[in-house]
């Protein structure tokens, strides 16, 4: 009989989460029933979006509700199959949440070869790489000698981002916090970093993107947009992907208050989900294990690493303690 | 030999204008050489994005400088001309300015065939009917049965931006100050319409939108755009059209602190300017046009008189006093 750990909701928290927030529960799981599988999780991919779920807004999946598992994108190993479509030892993508087995009907879950190592399936070929892809060249649309400006540029889906608008033929400026980060952005091959600890981000950018900006990709929300607004070019797009700034935070960020901008500049603002895009799913991940392949796209996991590690590993997102994408070894 | 009398600027006005910002001029006109004609103005077309163009931001035209004439559209009338382009007693279209009677070589000047009456050819089918049109169906792409929200409803864009709505079957919430305008905007057929003087908008938004907000068309600017933000669809799209509610204010607007609903709800809020659409300007006034004809366009115009008055007819766009189009008669 297998025994489960995991992590519930006790309450919602408040700015960074704490141990406290949750409860850490051990419990016997059955014997499986014609249909399932018995999944145990080996990685957790470790998100933004967790914090939003945490809270009782709504949003595009309903909030995590009390004494339910924390709900978390992973890959884990069919280790009893009871179920045709899987077989043990298989891997499989899909929401296992912050525990270390579940019982599923195996709905959700997705077989993945395994051709890459685990942590870089889940960065460049996750839901991460993934919005990265989509977002900047669907809803960015990016041309050849634009400039592209990209906040939160090493995180996951940011440091994506910045590298496949540098294969676009794009100038990039990135922005991110700390000179360990910086100085891997620059061996990303980026045109410009912002250190935004080191210097006066709103200024940089006046300073460095003298001629405009095309394409804003904002993973992080708050100040910095009021900042490009000032400095877009006509027929400029800001990809509004994440406001990392706002999810661990009580107050409402300070909102851009030049959105005339986007009037005299004929310019657009566009938020989008990678949910969206379920269907184009496997455009993405060739062209991005092409990029891989070729070196064209570096990567960076930040991997911690057991079960009892969950909570503090997701506040090292909202810390800016991650370089790349943030893993949970389990 | 044509005596001129003309407002040119003395000083940028902070806030509201006060005649002490300009100078009242008189002056002798030269007799026309070859190719010019003598226009004398008989309507100024008075719009918000005056008061921009006296400030010197940059914006999708230059300021206007110190000493020059106050820039403005209009209707005059060819009194004298040395251009075959135009014979004696034609009426035409364009950048006029605040002055009597005005020397030019005809470039930027429109012909126009008097088959309405000045100020009706001036509202709907002048610059603010056709930012209306493209704003609306261009930007906004209304649905039928889609609810479409309108800030400054009573005003010359709006009125026809509620009005287009209408036609294509939409269900349209209109936002005005005061019992005049909102009755007004119950006789055009409007659903739904919001006194923002009588009552608080932001709340009624919430209570009358309750099916959400598919397409918000901003006139104004300022807050009414985060309570909108709180309560749109999935893809919404936000026609960012007018900051009016900024333009005679020396600080900046707050900010809508809740862009992250653009990312949830999948949606977009886009710039535009009527200028782009230039060469599409007879599509529009044709339909237009032809709304007018068969009574499905209701309009208002304010009409003030005497080229003494340009500054204090300004104001009125920025004090809500005008109902519909304010044009001033010279």
């Amino acid at each position: 009989m297998a025994k489960n750990q995991k992590w519930i909701l006790k309450e919602r928290p408040t700015g960074l989460v704490d141990d406290s927030n949750f409860l850490f529960i051990e419990e016997d799981l059955p014997e499986i029933k014609d249909g399932e599988i018995l999944i145990q999780t080996e990685y957790l991919s470790v998100d933004p979006t967790q914090r939003m779920w945490l809270t009782d807004m709504p949003g595009y999946l309903p909030p995590i509700q009390i004494d339910e598992v924390i709900r978390s994108g992973g890959m884990g190993r069919v280790i009893a199959s009871k179920n045709e479509r899987f077989n043990e030892g298989e891997l499989v993508n899909g929401f296992v949440g912050w525990q270390t087995h579940l019982i599923s009907d195996g709905k959700g879950f997705r077989k993945v070869p395994e051709l890459l190592p685990i942590p870089t399936m889940l960065n460049v070929l996750g839901l991460t790489g993934i919005t990265a892809y989509f977002g900047l060249l669907d809803i960015g649309q990016p041309k050849e000698g634009e400039t592209v400006v990209v906040s939160g540029a090493a995180g996951a889906t940011g440091s994506v981002v910045a590298q496949i608008a540098k294969i676009k033929g794009c100038n990039v400026i990135g922005i991110a916090g700390g000179e360990e980060k910086c100085g891997w952005l620059e061996e990303c091959g980026l045109d410009h970093v912002i250190d935004y600890k080191a210097t006066k981000a709103t200024k940089e950018i006046r300073r460095i993107a003298q001629n405009g900006i095309d394409i804003y990709f904002d993973n992080v929300g708050g100040p910095l947009l009021e900042a490009v607004l000032y400095q877009i070019n006509q027929k400029a797009r800001i990809v509004i992907c994440g406001a990392i700034s706002n999810y661990a935070s009580t107050d409402l960020p300070v909102g851009p208050r030049n959105l005339s901008s986007l009037i005299i500049n004929r310019a657009r603002m566009e938020g989008f989900l990678v949910l969206d895009y379920l269907e184009r799913m496997d455009e993405a991940i060739q062209e991005l294990s092409k990029w891989l392949m070729d070196g064209k796209i570096l990567h960076k996991e930040d991997v911690q690493e057991g079960i009892e590690n969950c909570p503090s590993t997701l506040n090292r997102l909202f810390t800016g303690q991650n370089i790349g994408k943030q893993i949970l070894k389990i």
